[in-house]
């Protein structure tokens, strides 16, 4: 790469975790140098937190679309912004950003509709931009490492995928969270959805970036569990996919005992995978012959187009920022090729805007099949 | 016990696995002496499977009628009889001994339908004998352990239970899993269910003995899944319990590299239970403080009620044959009591007549569901 | 086989934990029957064990050298004997029965040192009689077929190997351990050797067993850890190995947490076998590839000299009986092929006589070793 | 921190790979910035790397020599260096900094052998200098939590240790396991030891760190395994503990299928703790109940002292690199208070150079018992 890239911040100001975390996440490779912010919308926040990560004093920015407008029109403006704010306002912001011709990376959930979403993936088209959502844990190299497998037929056709992610920290009536919990629990801020949003839809896009299947249809159950909650908190899905194959996608925020408890369970014709986001050093692969293989990242074994995103020998375990890290990678590989001329479609290997457009409507669908007695409802 | 029962058996000719299987776990303690028998529906094949197994020729019956009516009327008659016949026999020949004023051991399913599993229930209270349908893996230690643990509250009310039992045997299209696998998978003889019959009820009758929990209604999805197969071998069910806890229970008989995986995850509001048969000497027991506990069998920790059943010390691996043999362990004693006159309800710790029932009703309200486009059936 | 063999047991009186689990690892399959015994030193609890066992009185022996005499001269005398007394009488019972022309059974250690084993040795074979020494883990099916693996050359010369038994039950200096952990730490009773004997000689013969290595010399360092013990409880042996291979043993009696936690890991120049009899279901092959495999029994793979000793499909777990009876399946096979004439040496799958003075020799090595400040000893 | 630190690098130079991680565990949380470097003894590519690294031209240096001295003279010269050079240079490019004033970063081995270490000790004492040695593991937020426990009595006094460190890449005599594998394989670049200097030492490291127990004596079997080789690739040690307690140490270099298996056992009066630094965020931790305790980072129960360095929510899983970089953390942070005037001894909690010095120690007792035919050596 013949120069550093830039990138701007909105969101992410003193003790957010997300911000930080994207941060170190692109800190880990130096692919690119925060240059830009508006950190929060406090002015004084946003000129703490510039000032603690030496930014200059006049790219921290009380306002969004001033920063927008500033560095679209800057020679040396941002080379793209990374959207970490509360799920609400992510439309406006990432418009702003797009219209002003600069490339976007936004937290998940993309925006709080697919309409929104698909207003933004028009958008970015017309620009030539690119959207990255930013979905964790499809970066891990195992999870490309079985996209890879997937594609290759080892499995051959797939039958059943059980899918789930659990978590436990929600469980007690008496504990809200903390701030982390307490918006997303929250009908005020986070709308119809809690549990489903936030971590059903890792279900789905994990699911979708390793199988490449296609939800056909779902029926979906959304309970609200815990006593005095008013949004979801464990969700149960039957799924059917494009071409046959059938699914249960779980997530449930009371599981006591499971901390980030994402896992993926493959069945297909000719082999079973196994992943487990808390093991994501390695994947389970089971042939015809029922032999259960185990295969660490490092391995000989592993795909290239996955195991090039290693940077450690096998055994000097790489975990979540890792995985972050990995997805900007890939696209800010893509960011500089738009700048060189050298971009082409086949380079994207990180969660786009579609990714996230899925995600919405996997929450639209399953909200319309719980809200009416959970009924078949077709994508 | 001042003496050794006796028992006879209906089924359990030459090569038949579960005929075997029950008799090593009944000889594992010595509990009762086999003294009769109507090995096969081949008088040949049972004066043969007499001898080998050291019975008097005059106690190897050609016909199941004439053994229930002959060793009812002996002085030194069975105690008891298990039947280990093909499912649809199952009803005629447990009737017969009833009527006869035997005990019964049967093994799961317990019928064709409740209604012929009530009949039975009806017949053998109005006669006052004792009826086990052998669902075996409730019979390990730990399964009992789990029991003791929720009914004495250590993880309070229940929330959710994701409850499994996967077997990758029959996964071929091109394999239809021998003489085991053809019967199964054969309308004729298993009427309108494969797998949701032969595995999906051990799912229910674990999640059953564990927590106590009563199926309210439930959704479920019964699919033919490998090609050329004509009944269910994918069952993914979504119940609702009273009381309100949730669950989803799966079988599958094509999940490659599954042998036979079943496996409880119980979720409460204090904390979580995790139970894998195929670690049947374990459990992970998880409190409030996130800490995930793995218990094994011969810890002092383990209850009274499950711990009395352990024939060796820990980490000397028991396994199938134990759990089998400490269903008949229960049994035997009550058997045994019923003669003595000593006999009270409290002391059946073994899946009864209710249970096999139970077992029968989730069969058809899923067949109900699942043929009515997966809408909820009330139990 | 034309008749069911019948055997007596000497030792294994009430409560005796051994005696009662060779009885019921010898019921499983039925290969012998219980026909005599000499239970006690004392004849009222022998004969209340008899009562109990459904022995005749006439076989019902207070004193075991008359029990030898007359068994071996009766026309329907026990056709093996099972010894399952403490440790110092073993010589002198064993001795009685060859004398009789009773093939043996004797459980672990052989004797009190390797110049009796020896002496047991040529009178055996001057009589032409069987002796299995009831090293019971060897009889798993996946240590055979790891023995199996190996023989075939599956992972190349062995180099080096990691072998240990822990256990904790001993930990706690208050607590010596009831009736079974006092008379193995008194040396009275013990003589000078406990943890080594008791468990460390599982480790040499597991090794052996597994890998057909002898070993050439070793050096110990035997250690007295836990307060007001006279024995060792902590044993850690470099070991030598005819060929170049080198290893460690290790066993200890006071690793809380360790029930019976004998594993045996062995790395070749082509692969790696990992075995833990506590998971004793399943092996882990790995290839010059570096995937690991967990194949378990039932599995395809399994050699069928390793399968055939298995009752239950796949995933229906076996255990610890299950590995004993396995021993007496090949015993029984041998000693009924004897009496019929058909017996060849290659019929042998047990552990004879031979690997009961290979653990003696291993004992009296170690001691050599540690008292004499760790010094190489050469076998 | 009122300032961000600046750091310079020796070795690291294009294609380094530890030069590398020790680059991004810095950058992971931003607690210095490189400004200095002189990365190869080619000065051309030290220029190279310099400005791929965004250094100024004048900072990258063609010798050490002059880079420490110009470091140490500029008012805004580094604050450490980090010496990532092979080994045999360490002690000479150690000590022109520490000279020079500037506190220091040095990778492990510390030196070719303790009179050099002691040396180097010597002087930092005397110039009141900083001095790490970053033995990566013991930074693992789980290692920090471990010696916690130790130290606050819960697994009581210590009786015996079992450490070991398994790789497999060296396996095969016809790879040499490329450049990295080389140098440590070749006498004239490693010197007497490779196995045992490259991983032995962080086996030897680990226990220390954790356990605080200082070795009185061992006894070591250094073998020369893998044919064609020359420097020892299996290393096997008996190690006794002042006050008694006593262990096992296992490098190997030829484990096929293990990658960088670390694992430490600590068997104390009252409990037991298990680590494997591939399940880095999680350890066992066993009472005198028998009951394992699987206890992960983020977890409640985790001390402070170890919980501050995590940087993600449990289940989050951090690594290799979030360890090293919080041996930096720790370091950086006394660098800063060095700088204040706010240092004090108590605000150490990375690897000294005391570490090192040990390290090099254990090295050659083993070496000294090894070429004696495996005597004790005390140290």
């Amino acid at each position: 790469m013949s120069r550093t890239l830039t990138y701007g911040m909105v969101g992410g100001g003193p003790g957010a975790f997300i911000g930080e975390a994207h941060r170190k996440a692109i800190a880990l490779d130096g692919s690119a140098r925060l240059t830009a912010g508006c950190f929060s919308r406090s002015a004084e926040k946003t000129r703490e937190q510039g000032a603690a990560l030496g930014l200059d004093s006049d790219r921290c920015y009380a306002d969004y679309k001033e920063m927008a407008e500033a560095e679209g029109r800057r020679a040396d403006g941002i080379d793209f912004v990374v959207v970490v704010t509360p799920n609400a306002t992510h439309y406006e912001i990432c418009k702003a950003f797009l219209e002003a011709g600069i490339h976007v990376a936004c937290d998940k959930p993309l925006a709080v509709d697919s309409a929104q979403g698909e207003e933004l993936e028009r958008l970015a088209r017309e620009k030539g931009l690119l959207f990255m959502v930013t979905y964790t844990y499809t970066g891990h190299v195992t999870a490309k490492y079985i996209r890879d497998l997937i594609r290759a037929g080892e499995i051959g056709p797939i039958r059943t995928v059980m899918a789930e992610y659990a978590q436990g920290w929600l469980y007690n009536e008496n504990d809200w969270g903390g701030k982390q919990g307490e918006w997303r629990c929250d009908p005020a801020q986070s709308g119809k959805v809690n549990c489903l949003g936030d971590i059903g839809t890792h279900v789905e896009n994990a699911v979708a970036a390793m199988t490449g299947l296609k939800i056909k249809r779902l029926l979906a159950k959304m309970d609200v569990v815990v006593p005095g909650r008013k949004l979801d908190d464990n969700d149960q899905v039957l799924v059917e996919y494009e071409g046959g194959a059938t699914g249960v996608n779980w997530s449930c925020q009371f599981a006591i005992g499971s901390d980030n408890s994402l896992r993926v369970r493959i069945y297909g014709a000719k082999g079973t995978i196994l992943w487990d986001q808390e093991r994501c050093e390695e994947i389970t692969l089971i042939g015809e012959d029922g032999i259960s293989r185990t295969i660490r990242r490092g391995n000989g074994a592993v795909t290239p187009g996955a195991a090039q995103y290693g940077r450690l020998p096998a055994g000097h375990t790489e975990g979540w920022l890792e995985a972050m890290g990995n997805l900007y990678d890939s696209f800010t590989r893509c960011v500089a090729a738009k700048a060189d001329g050298t971009f082409t479609e086949d380079m994207i290997d990180y969660p786009t805007i579609q990714a996230g457009i899925q995600g919405l409507k996997y929450v639209e669908a399953c909200l319309k099949s719980s809200e009416n007695g959970n009924i078949w409802v077709t994508l």
